[in-house]
């Protein structure tokens, strides 16, 4: 058996920070060194971050990440790190002269090709230089992803010759898909397909991001490894799950989701194919760094612990887990150290404030208490009791002066009075955070956002969201899970018990309830996950069970709200399909399900 | 030489409304029929309206669509126009089958391909049904286009043989590539390139296009008809400029741009190829709807009117229009009767409210004054000198007594407190937004957006933004061609003088100016046509011509402030690259132009 150890440098990058991520790949590189690895990976787009979008249409961003890889090829040897291979994603342009690198010219613009002809790469580093480079085959133009858009789509596989182990070298979606790269590394008799990924955290990814590298290692007839990046972007969170399986599927290594992580596993390759001349296949490019296996193999007895096989989170600790870490890089990347936002005494401000909490630590949470002439006793209570037991920064600015001077200059009755209360306390919000520099979240949840029971530039106003994508049944089933937590750690559950037990009012005017407007959440949040996530037209719906009179209403409060939701705050997504970019609907749009 | 006579509607359908684009096409088929044409075509995806976006991933719309188009070819029959072959875009589904249809059933969802596997096509509907039909080969993915996203591509070019005429049918990007279609049109030797198309103006595109036609007729070897939609659809819209070649690029005719329009013309084509088979052409499906050409044509001479031949409209004009068109149709589309806004005496607003009464009637725009302790007198003359000229509902709210209201409870300063007024003011608005039920339009110029020169959830306030792609420089000559344009009426201009004169100012201290915070207008514009539209690089930049410390400055500017315009109104796209789904970029990001 020929051995290589391999790194999987599960880490953090922020877009569009060149050094920054530079200097993280030649500190992760040297750990990996110093773990005495043969071959370091690092996720897909490691040195511009990801995604970029529309950044790659730059010229001078792509030439940025040319000139970017090159240096820190250089770095790397210079921190004598030149022997280890340092596998890196990047952005490069298209290779179009055939000499193995990316132009240094930008082409016309055509119609149709992305400006600049970019293209989504990895680079193999060694010897203070980049030795050899591959373009993602496949590219996503589905949900969240506009690759096709962006990129130009590579032809070719390259596999690289390490300690005499032929490694494959692919880049996620070419693992979605069955043809291409991963037929190729059959064909060319690699004995590891390396993949570089840059894929969003979803609820249950893990399962089947599991499912698929074990099938994909079967299909290229060799060992698999999938390395992830983590932390959040945007509306995204990556969840790392950097995984090994061998051939046959048995998984070798397993990173924890969510923290950065260097996945080491000694690989015990088949010797037969290792000395081998490779096969000529076409559309395969041979690169040898260093022919010769691994000697007889016996490394410092303290580097031959096992590899960390981590078991994935499950259910809400996961999913809690990726709202935390959304939220912190969110502001964190943005150069914010505080936030603010309203306390109600509901349910979602309260979870969203213990998330706060969480990631950013209480002394870095403002929550603002703003009763009205509307609010319950109870709800000033319950928010008071979450701010001493998480130790927050509390407010209480009673709203009732403000809302006043309006209604004395405007007569505002009904809806519109209602609205107002939630505007006042916007303009209160966005004054603290003008004043104090705090990013304010707002804390809609998605069952709300999905039929449109906010108030736009009341309770909406906001830069970030942490609950954007959480279903209202799902916001308690956090809450019960955190407060459990917490518990189970021996300390004060965060959550006020009535929070999670209250019927949910918008307390906008006296005795309201959200189910005097809208059906009751469990069978709401059951109509919106088959009409939002599972596209389920009428007939669909109907066969699903729900009555029609429920279903046309929900349906049709979902589409008109679409106008909301174009204006909404960004939030991290953790489920199938999150609105925003992953559900791109026309506002202006007379279609409705029950007419047809 | 052998005559056609060919008529394409150029009509403004609404996205979603089956039944309503149903009964257009039916209207407009009739008066073709009326005009004495042989064959009618109406635009892109007329029948559903375009873009869908992802509602062509809704499995119950693709249907809906199917069976629209089935009920419209027998609806046509059932008016008497049986006979009239109509050519009207819609919806379809992949032909698996291979029997000339979309399939019934739509098939699992594959990794990658677009739920359901809809098609972008074209429907022949003669004879009470759908006889041939098309599916669109090339599908834009660039700018504001989605379609690798929805569609699956065609393979085929349909050519059906009208009056002894071969007509091949294409649909917009297929005209704009220049392999696919076109050359399989030449090699089938059809005699008219039938182009259906949802092209969306942008300024100066009319040009383009013209240009575009000729060249194309010349390679496909035929002459080339081109219809498109008119009207406003979100953040798109469409201008028409529908238009017919001869092979040879002479202009036969050319229909108005931003109107409704019936476009007739009398093609004579060479007899040569008439009455000959085909060539057999792989990829090209013949079928034969009327084998016989028109005989000797001598028809009613009233109905030998020469075909329109349009001027485009042109600098300022154009723009105007596609403003006064775009907003139109969102609050008509929407189904709004009305609009209010909010008037500072400043060229914005006094912009748009004369946009405003000029698509909607004076009766139907509300503005509202709101003058603060820093308002000027001159600025609130202003205000009300527009109300009486253009004789829109005027309204003054002073907000002093709500400002005071929160500073008393919150004691903000500076900038704070700079935006708080602007947030009393949106408050304002969306209260009588609520209250009476018109559309809130906000006023934001595209250089203000640009720079983040705006405080969110205050002017920022609304559902439409008319100005959104018009630079500030651009404000100002609008507003002097609207002037002028009522002069050569004979009208009463309706801008007043020194809302055009004065120097800009947001008016929220004492003696503020825009010019304090950012370059001259005139500069500023140029440097972000470029950085904006031209996606220049810093060394571009400075290669134009710009000084480092003004174009780092405006460069990071724009950058910082992606967050507001991620939650910002549409607003109609008239320039080469429009803020919006035009050009999309992470808020989360450290590149800056400054450090590559």
């Amino acid at each position: 058996m020929t051995q290589l150890r391999l790194a999987l440098a599960q880490v953090n990058p922020t877009v569009g920070d060149l050094a920054g991520n530079a200097a993280l790949v030649r500190a992760w590189s040297r750990r990996a060194a110093d773990a005495g690895a043969h071959l370091v990976a690092f996720p897909e787009m490691v040195l511009t971050g990801y995604p970029v979008e529309d950044l790659a249409l730059r010229t001078s961003f792509v030439d940025a990440s040319r000139a970017a890889v090159a240096r820190l090829a250089a770095a790397l040897a210079g921190d004598g790190l030149g022997d280890l291979p340092v596998v890196v994603g990047y952005l490069d342009r298209v290779d179009r002269d055939g000499d193995g690198q990316g132009d240094n010219v930008a082409p016309a613009v055509r119609v149709g090709v992305p400006k600049g002809e970019p293209q989504n790469c990895a680079a193999i580093c060694v010897g203070g230089r980049v030795l050899a480079r591959y373009a993602k085959h496949h590219l996503p133009n589905y949900g969240v992803f506009d690759e096709f858009r962006i990129f130009v789509p590579g032809r070719d596989l390259t596999v690289a010759r390490v300690r005499g182990v032929d490694v494959a070298i692919a880049i996620c979606e070419d693992l979605w898909q069955e043809g291409g790269p991963v037929a190729l590394t059959r064909a060319a008799g690699a004995e590891l397909l390396l993949v570089l990924n840059g894929s969003p955290y979803e609820r249950d990814k893990d399962d089947v991001r599991r499912e698929l590298v074990t099938r994909r290692a079967g299909q290229a007839g060799c060992a698999l490894a999938y390395v992830n990046l983590v932390g959040g972007q945007d509306d995204l969170v990556f969840d790392g799950d950097s995984i090994v399986v061998a051939a046959d599927g048995q998984v070798l290594a397993r990173a924890p989701q969510f923290d950065e992580h260097l996945l080491t596993v000694d690989l015990d390759l088949p010797p037969e194919a290792t000395h081998a001349d490779p096969p000529v296949v076409d559309g395969v490019r041979h690169v040898v760094i260093s022919p010769d296996p691994v000697p007889r193999y016996s490394p410092d007895p303290a580097l031959q612990a096992p590899a960390t096989i981590a078991d994935p989170r499950d259910g809400e600790a996961e999913v809690y887990r990726a709202l935390v870490v959304g939220l912190r890089d969110y502001v964190r990347k943005n150069g914010f150290r505080s936030v603010v936002l309203g306390l109600s005494g509901g349910i979602d401000s309260t979870l969203v404030a213990a998330i706060a909490c969480d990631a950013l630590g209480a002394q870095n949470v403002v929550g603002v208490s703003m009763p009205s002439e509307y609010s319950s006793e109870h709800s000033k209570d319950d928010a008071a009791d979450l701010a001493s037991r998480t130790g927050l920064d509390y407010r209480v600015v009673p709203i009732e002066p403000m809302v006043a001077s309006f209604l004395t200059a405007l007569g505002l009755t009904g809806l519109a009075e209602e609205n107002l209360q939630a505007r006042v306390r916007g303009v209160v919000l966005m004054g603290l955070s003008n004043q104090e520099g705090h990013l304010t979240l707002t804390t809609g949840n998605k069952s709300e956002l999905a039929v449109g029971y906010t108030t736009i530039y009341g309770d909406s106003v906001g830069g970030f969201n942490p609950i954007k994508d959480v279903p209202k049944t799902d916001v308690w089933a956090l809450s019960r899970w955190r407060n459990a937590e917490a518990v189970h750690r021996g300390e004060k559950p965060p959550i006020p018990e009535p929070c999670i037990a209250k019927a949910p009012s918008a307390e906008l005017r006296p005795g309201q309830l959200d189910q005097d407007s809208l059906p009751p959440y469990d069978l709401l949040d059951a109509v919106l996950e088959r009409y939002v996530e599972g596209a389920h037209g009428r007939s669909e719906l109907l066969a699903d069970g729900f009555d029609a009179a429920t279903l046309d209403g929900v349906v049709t409060m979902v589409d008109r709200a679409e106008w909301k939701r174009r204006q909404s705050a960004p939030g991290p997504k953790v489920s199938p399909v999150a609105f925003g970019r992953d559900r791109r609907l026309p506002i202006t749009s007379r279609w409705r399900e029950h007419e047809s």
